[in-house]
């Protein structure tokens, strides 16, 4: 087993799990701030010139877990390895912000998902990215391709088909 | 605190710290294993359909942490959390892996950069990508401008610099 000690907090809109963006097309422009406790400040020298960074924190309101997830993009169940879901044996969550500023020990960032005051375990800064045209997406692209056709299905007449 | 165990072990061609290519212009091409302890293979259902995956592990052998460190890359220091250092409050590793292909509870992958037989914490599928364009990389980018003007003035009839 390894002991993990929260370095601060993010403060985001999202005070119930309901209120976060959740399944397919959904967006995450929210904003949010991560707090540090003071005595990890020195550790953000320099992380102003990165644009965006990878922030590891924890579902701490989460019990327990499951090996076969109900993803909300999908009707269909995934391994939970295969998805985002939060019910997962080690309840570490990860999220890429974007870095908009910093004062002091706090971070203003956009693209927050996490619930407000989540424990923040670590952030790290983000380099490099795989070339979309490389990226394979499994269920998701499938769940994906099967929602646009029942839309299809389900409002031919809307004019927003085109093709 | 929260106590985090492992889902599993990495197999690769690393025995020591040394072996890993660090630094400026490092390439991880290194193929390695993930192998996830026998009552979580339910969780990799459907895993295969990604072409990429995030992997959260544990530098298991490393002790303590700087909020100041060293990176190979650079001549300079920098907080911990604008870089990858090992040595973090928290000891996770982050690493984005190519998959090539499932056997069982076993991920043979491409891009491993972790210790052979290094603790993971979790596997997530990797879903999109910031685009380059928008990438900032900070003081990465600026040792690499400065390698590259000291390249430059060390070696200036090699015939490589172009323009």
């Amino acid at each position: 087993m390894f002991s993990m000690r929260p370095i601060g907090v993010a403060y985001t809109p999202y005070t119930e799990t309901d209120g976060v963006p959740k399944g397919l097309g959904a967006a995450h422009q929210a904003e949010g701030v991560l707090e540090l406790a003071p005595e990890y400040e020195p550790g953000l020298t320099d992380i102003e010139g990165f644009s965006h960074l990878y922030v590891i924190w924890v579902f701490d309101r989460v019990e327990g877990y499951d090996l076969i997830a109900s993803p909300p993009s999908d009707t269909r169940t995934h391994g939970v390895f295969a998805t985002r879901s939060p019910r997962r044996p080690n309840a570490i969550g990860l999220t890429v912000v974007e870095l908009l500023g910093r004062e002091g020990r706090r971070l203003q960032v956009r693209g927050v998902d996490m619930l407000d005051r989540t424990p923040i375990l670590d952030i790290k800064p983000y380099l490099s990215s795989v070339p979309e045209s490389e990226l394979r997406r499994g269920w998701l692209a499938e769940a994906e391709a099967r929602a646009a056709g029942s839309d299809r299905d389900r409002d031919p007449g809307s004019g927003r088909t085109l093709g």
